[in-house]
């Protein structure tokens, strides 16, 4: 492991240090786990029994700290500690390891063009024409597809799958599995169907015969903005037509389902889980909660919050906090689970009430 | 892009056309968007004023429309335009681009046997004894295990993986990641345990003490008809001693978990991210929405509807329309949710009822 | 398929036979479809129809069978049938086929340390440093990255992803597209945000701006204990600082996310399309039914159960048997929604009461 130096750290985090600047560690640890070469991340005085406890010399503490009295050599004072550890892990993250340069077990098609500085690992595919800027980092196993374009610095980890037909921005992350440009899933019948019926009722499904389905190809492939992270086993769908589009800094957890034709804002959150039906649109910055979902062609406004495990069958105006399946804003939604908790005794209240009046309960 | 002549569409949709028929185009758009070359998608008057927008000369129209008032070369009239875009996106498919024959980096056993017109992918696997039917589109990194039989026509995109024991029909899709013939999650402990104990109780633990799982294999391999398709990293497990089934003609979204003992009938349509337990058996043409869920060792009627986000936790006769977790009847759980929402209100009614009736609630 | 003797079975399962202990059966059916080289599953007297009607002469069958009458030749009688399926399924599995020794087409790095009797399969790669125990059996397409360790005996079907910093016991079992170390999804803006402020107030989102995301990488790897199994396309995150933690024995079905930081104890249960968000801390023998959901930084005690469906928001203390979304103890949960189902009702009920108080309801 590489050692930083407290000082080099400090300027990196744009941070103040005391003690001994040339003080070096080589990673992180909990206060009471940390070694000697370790930095303790003691960020709260909840944590001085722990700094005691373990062997660190080096700490990132909290304001105010009096870091002499624990026998520490040199400290890091951080204003927000939670921001100060993406700094922080990103410099001693040493990320998987790729050999620069193409592998020689790689497949890579004599049409594709490579940016400056590309390390493709093992086994992997670049398809023909397929455009990857510079810096590029191809774990093993990460397929390319024909005519897929990805920007600089982009980090494809083990057995990504990028389709034809898939534009990505700058700066893009995609954890193990993830797989962008898989078809739409899209289908008719040559009639009418049941689904149909059921739609335009609300629960009706007329006598609608149900026929075999025909498929409606997926040709308008996917568009990803810049700073997009995609986790694990995470499904993108081709649009139809126009391509299904994930703005600008959007960070999408594992296993998550985009659909056909969705297009979201930037700065979204999708968290674990969560899955978004086709043709619907996000605004900025919505956050979804794990296991959350949005039914297909909905509009939901930028802001939106949605907590884990809410199901948005409506559309949402900007700013909304939704909670709950079916959804209802936050505080209404606690309200009223609040009242089904109690609500086999509110019946029993209504009996009682009813007897009292002499008006026999009919069901009794 | 193929270009491809408005009478030879209009041929191929079984739609009529109008204008010079010998108009090529290469690609659909919307009508505000399209260049010359494409070809308007149109099939609603709300669309005439993209038409004038765009640079469009042939267009996919409402029955009626004045095209030629619209400076248009050629149309094409539809009856049914969602059914339409099948056929017209099934046309302009080029579809992930796999050059006939096997690829030199393919891994193929020499006892495993490829129909005519085979086109297998960079370092894809094809294990012993596996038999794959004509005109197989097999893209790069597909592995299909020993013993495997896959019909004809089959698309197998990036990543699929195939297990042993997996016997498969024709005209089969699956997308990228996608895992047929995983082994299925079965486990027993030498003594009833916990869950036993809940199941048979619904809700009392008893006092059984956990013990080490034993793990029950899976023999039964997994079988599915003609017409199926199976989406982006979805699972499909083996059945224990029979195999899983899928039914002809059903089709299968992205994430999806298909347990094992499953029995899937025909045409069925499973959403983004749906889950059906073990054992369970669905009827034919059954409808399962987004997130929705089913527990194991049910029956679910033919032609049942679930909304997305539905836990289905009991057997389902035939044709109903289900929505909620818990799931009712549509209707019925639209209703009981709007009475959800007005609960609190509810509550504060009653006890005002309460002191009316000079009833004090004891809770206050 | 090999053939097992009767006796030879019966010994294996710590089970009583009678009758021709030498008669070989090559597999298990279901007893109407049984074959005569077949055992029949008969350990119910239901089945004794079935027996009739196949062609079975072993079976293994119900305690007090009068299997002479029933014109078989050997059977076995088990106490426990569903218990006895894991022995006699383990003894008949022949596995997925891997080949002793490297395949010519893996890539395995020459400082890779591999335990006697591995095979590993076509195009597998097997990165700097890692370290893999005795009897490995590692099929196409993995990728184990560098520096991963694995204990003995371990089965990794095809496309498993094993990232860097993962440490694994013995015994280990992943499905198809499994997908152990990805990147914790953790991410932060440089002043507390929406999500901040709704956590804080359950509900009111503050007027914070939204920021760029500042991603906070994951430094603690992945420890798996001894006798774990994984299920297809399923994903475990790495932790920030220390390893996210899966005790021994926990079994964990398809496409279930465990986030960042998470703990489980041993002999836990995760069915199908669980999820359980970060640093989120189970404790032993805990089972979660598919769909069910843990939301994060949350302690789910000892013996806790949840339903299929199921969302815990909140701590559970040890042996709570829960339901619902959100979450209610099971018996709690299903009079509740019992009574939702009649909410409609209820609230019909309120209104007449107030006219029977000369009350009028202000709504109406």
């Amino acid at each position: 492991m590489t050692a930083h130096r407290i000082e080099d750290i400090a300027i990196a985090l744009g941070a103040r240090f005391e003690g001994d600047g040339a003080f070096a560690i080589t990673h992180a640890a909990e206060p009471a786990r940390a070694g000697a070469d370790a930095l303790a991340l003691a960020m709260d005085p909840k944590f001085a029994a722990g700094l005691a406890e373990g062997q660190a010399r080096a700490a990132m503490v909290w304001e105010g700290a009096d870091w002499q009295a624990m026998n520490l050599t040199a400290v890091i004072f951080v204003p927000r500690p939670r921001y100060a550890m993406a700094g922080l892990t990103a410099l001693l993250d040493a990320g998987p390891r790729i050999a620069p340069g193409i592998h020689p077990s790689a497949v890579v098609d004599a049409t594709a063009i490579l940016g400056a500085g590309a390390a493709i690992g093992p086994l992997a595919v670049v398809g023909a024409g397929a455009v990857i800027g510079p810096n590029a980092r191809i774990a093993a196993h990460v397929s390319i597809a024909e005519g897929a374009q990805i920007g600089a610095d982009c980090l494809l980890r083990e057995g990504v799958r990028i389709g034809h037909s898939v534009t990505i921005g700058d700066r893009f992350i995609a954890q193990p599995g993830a797989v962008i440009g898989g078809d739409g899933f899209s289908f008719v019948t040559p009639e009418a169907g049941a689904v149909e019926a059921v739609r335009a009722s609300l629960g009706e499904r007329g006598d609608a015969r149900q026929q075999a389905y025909a498929r409606i190809h997926s040709l308008g492939g996917v568009r990803i903005g810049d700073d997009v992270e995609v986790g694990a086993n995470s499904c993108i769908d081709q649009g139809t037509i126009h391509p299904t589009e994930i703005g600008s800094g959007t960070k999408i957890d594992n296993l998550v389902q985009v659909g056909h034709n969705v297009r979201t804002g930037r700065d979204c959150l999708l968290c674990g889980q969560v899955g978004i039906a086709g043709s619907t649109r996000l605004g900025d910055r919505v956050v979804l909660g794990g296991q959350a979902g949005v039914t297909d062609h909905l509009e939901i406004g930028d802001d939106v919050i949605a907590g884990a495990g809410t199901l948005l069958r409506t559309n949402q105006p900007r700013g909304r906090v939704m909670l709950g399946n079916p959804a209802m804003e936050m505080k209404a939604s606690i309200e009223a689970y609040k009242g089904l908790r109690r609500l086999p005794r509110l019946h029993a209240d209504v009996t009682e009430l009813r007897k009292m009046l002499s008006k026999p309960d009919p069901k009794t």
